[in-house]
């Protein structure tokens, strides 16, 4: 498939590239704090990135943003293109909007409609298809060939690590202005693991723990860790839809070097950790959002003893509200 | 009853004096935007204050703490009571642990959980009473004959309007350091009119155009106005539960004074006004808190044709979750 032209090392020094091209173009997101959940969690301060808020609703407006700033002049006139029915779809549509190029989004025609409604409202081209792996693939193939738009992958590429590796640049200056002082950890979510590998090459060298916040129902990272290479033998089925991905090719090494330590947690832990921050931070995060915070809740790493405040990354905010106003 | 020693004369200047006693004991809540929801409404930019956000996850930490500061030390000594099972509870039971002094909460019975909870948590000692008026009264006597407490009123009282008028200083100073420039209006819920007072108070002679922000199935205060004199026959029945009280005797002749007009909104169009922040803004506004949404987004109020950048006042965010995590 033809992807956006050749990317920067991937390297700190190349996301503080990244962060100067996108810092324009995304919000700097807030670091959220609660004494009663910081106090109620252990003895450390929690600083919780709040991607919810983000354009789009994501952090993937951040990646989206970067992709785009490296392709061609011949490759902005054909637009973009992706199969996503989640955050990725969103991002993308809002970022080709604000450059002002066509976007071509392959949505399985079962996915939610308020997803679907958010990337019409941002004017891209909405392609619905079978809800298989091989439809989707099949009506990108064609969308392609028909318009000569260029895939833009959600996450298993070097530019969309270093587009989202500008949270760590973001929070760890945050956390200076704020009064907190230097991090002592950031916790991030893994599905695909842009977000994750490229934090934690924006993290090498300065000190600062990266752990990566699974779902025990979408365990393949963890996993892979453990066994020492990739796996791809897995059918993940868990609340946090924005983390059913495998890890990609490209993220799986750089995770593999530069995180300490993936933690998974379960269903029920996940949603009591989403239904506190929607109660004490009155924040709305999605399920996935709420996983690394599910992490920093468990025995297994309060038994960490990390030293300084921890960053919490929820990735966003994109909730089905369907319950709660149905 | 007993209340607190008596307040500054009710003007601007005093509001200013109480935020300069309060800003230290409560958050200056930020002034969240969405471009989305501020182009779908009209041509006003949208500043919604969040007041959701502020310590006890309501507006009503500042008039509790400007009335703990203004009792003398005897009583202070005493400590403090008052009957409600909503957030003026949550409230005084926070800053009269702030302050470090007993506070004594009278709720029904059959409020909320999660509300008698959060009072617990601050410290404060509960007692529950059957869920009439006259019971409530009764079981507040009884603790101020054991305890003495000075009574705190939830909303009828200067010192409140003192307190609440801050977000209006607030306000007015954030829309200028954000580049919005000068506000054109304000628009606030009223219940009680505590809040409504104080800020018409903060806003005399700004030249910003005050507005109420009232259910109509609690149209109390509409109804006063339109008949000029305060309205006490009313059974209100609305989502909206921290705006089912009359509008207090002090408050009713400082909004008749300067409040330009109240709106209402039907329940239909609260519940959608609240949708619609949980789902863009990512916030979790209460029913009440949606009310001055609601009202922005009324052909009523769009016919006014404000000049310049609109506050929307949510007031408060501690929201049922039940239904969308039972």
């Amino acid at each position: 498939m033809q992807t956006a032209t050749p990317s920067l090392p991937l390297s700190r020094d190349s996301i503080k590239q990244a962060h100067a091209v996108v810092a324009p173009l995304v919000h700097r997101t807030p670091l959220l704090t609660s004494e009663t959940l910081s106090s109620e969690t252990g003895n450390n301060a929690l600083l919780f990135k709040a991607e919810n808020l983000n354009k789009s609703g994501s952090f993937k407006i951040r990646g989206a943003s970067y992709s785009i700033s490296r392709l061609s002049d011949e490759e902005v006139a054909r637009g973009v293109c992706t199969h996503s029915s989640g955050n990725h779809a969103a991002a993308l549509s809002l970022a080709a909007k604000n450059r002002g190029i066509p976007c071509h989004i392959v949505s399985p025609r079962t996915a939610p409609p308020a997803k679907l409604a958010a990337v019409r409202a941002y004017g891209a081209n909405l392609r619905l298809c079978e809800p298989t792996i091989e439809a989707r693939e099949a009506a990108l193939r064609q969308v392609q060939e028909e318009t000569g738009a260029v895939f833009v992958p959600p996450y298993d590429a070097v530019n969309t690590m270093l587009g989202q590796g500008t949270i760590f640049l973001e929070a760890e200056e945050q956390a200076l202005e704020g009064g907190w002082g230097r991090l002592g950890a950031i916790v991030a979510p893994v599905g695909g693991g842009g977000m994750l590998g490229g934090i934690s090459v924006a993290a090498a060298g300065t000190g600062v723990r990266v752990f990566g916040a699974e779902p025990e129902c979408a365990n393949d990272c963890a996993r892979g860790l453990a066994k020492g290479e990739r796996v791809t033998d897995f059918t993940p089925n868990t609340i946090a839809d924005g983390l059913r991905t495998p890890v990609g090719l490209n993220n799986f090494p750089v995770i593999q070097k530069n995180v300490e330590k993936v933690f998974t947690v379960s269903e029920e832990e996940i949603i009591e950790a989403q239904r506190l921050l929607w109660e004490r931070l009155k924040t709305v995060v999605e399920p996935s959002g709420a996983v690394p915070f599910a992490v920093v809740r468990s025995e297994a790493f309060q038994a960490l003893k990390i030293d300084g405040p921890i960053c919490v990354v929820m990735s966003g905010g994109n909730s089905d509200l369907s319950k709660a106003f149905g």
